[in-house]
């Protein structure tokens, strides 16, 4: 989906306050993360990472700008976040994200090691953390993964549906 | 695990006959860059991607030198698909790899539209394309991916199995 393709983005960023990071706060920067992507032309989808209260990484959908399947925001996320702590293993990190990570970026956040994933509206059609399947709970895994889900969901779900009703009604 | 901590490999590269471009040959390729992970100080994944009969992508596992968690070989043989093929969907390409891939690289296979995967050594801890998950058979996936186990098993399985026990003797 080439930038000419998406339609403006009516939502404007929001302004969370650095007093208090709670969920919702980190939420409200991979709100903005998603926001990024819509103006670049992508499925606004937005991640960011917190590791011990500060924000380590910020990402976004870069799938068709990048022309990589893999470029999802978590997965974007997830590389910077190491490079950001020097090592592949991100015990104490938590991602935050707008909507329900897929198969590969569920898998990223426990081959990561990541300790926490939050979303904000799930997908029970390819959500992997509670969706369509709650893979973090697979008995055979070697690392826990804690999950919430629901932080922010009206807003992030606010703008998914507008993006997909605005597409189709620019594609017809 | 850096590169000096890695024992020196035994087993030596394959040489293919390139008359014959079945599942065998394209595993041989992947089988060598598993060996090539192996001389860098990783362990031993190498997964190589098919496409009109050409070889379009070949990578080894690069996580402790990439320090990046999601350097899979098979996450950099699809980027490298994606960008030799000048889009993100693989439709028509086939992946190669010496070990079934993770729930990441599953995921990824799924999300890149691969038309087919085929592994060597099964895994029936982590592996999600029938060892511990056929995720692959999932109703609400929006892609069908074509899986294939076993070629080049013995082969595979052996150069896993010795690294683990010789890391094992040279860590203790």
């Amino acid at each position: 989906m080439p930038a000419k393709t998406v339609p403006p983005c009516p939502f404007a960023p929001m302004r969370p306050s650095y007093l208090s990071r709670d969920d919702e706060f980190f939420m409200k920067l991979a709100y903005n993360q998603a926001l990024k992507a819509w103006a670049s032309g992508e499925v606004p989808v937005g991640a960011v990472v917190e590791y011990g209260g500060e924000i380590v990484a910020a990402a976004h959908n870069m799938v068709e700008s990048a022309r990589d399947p893999t470029a999802h925001a978590e997965m974007l996320a997830i590389t910077q976040t190491a490079m950001k702590l020097g090592g592949w293993r991100l015990n104490g990190a938590t991602i935050y994200v707008t909507k329900e990570p897929c198969p590969m970026c569920a898998g990223a956040c426990v081959m990561s090691r990541l300790t926490r994933a939050v979303y904000a509206v799930e997908d029970p059609s390819m959500g992997f953390l509670g969706g369509a399947m709650k893979f973090h709970d697979l008995s055979t895994l070697n690392h826990s993964l804690q999950v919430s889900s629901g932080v922010l969901r009206e807003d992030c779900l606010k703008m998914l549906k507008t993006f997909f009703a605005l597409k189709r009604n620019m594609d017809e």
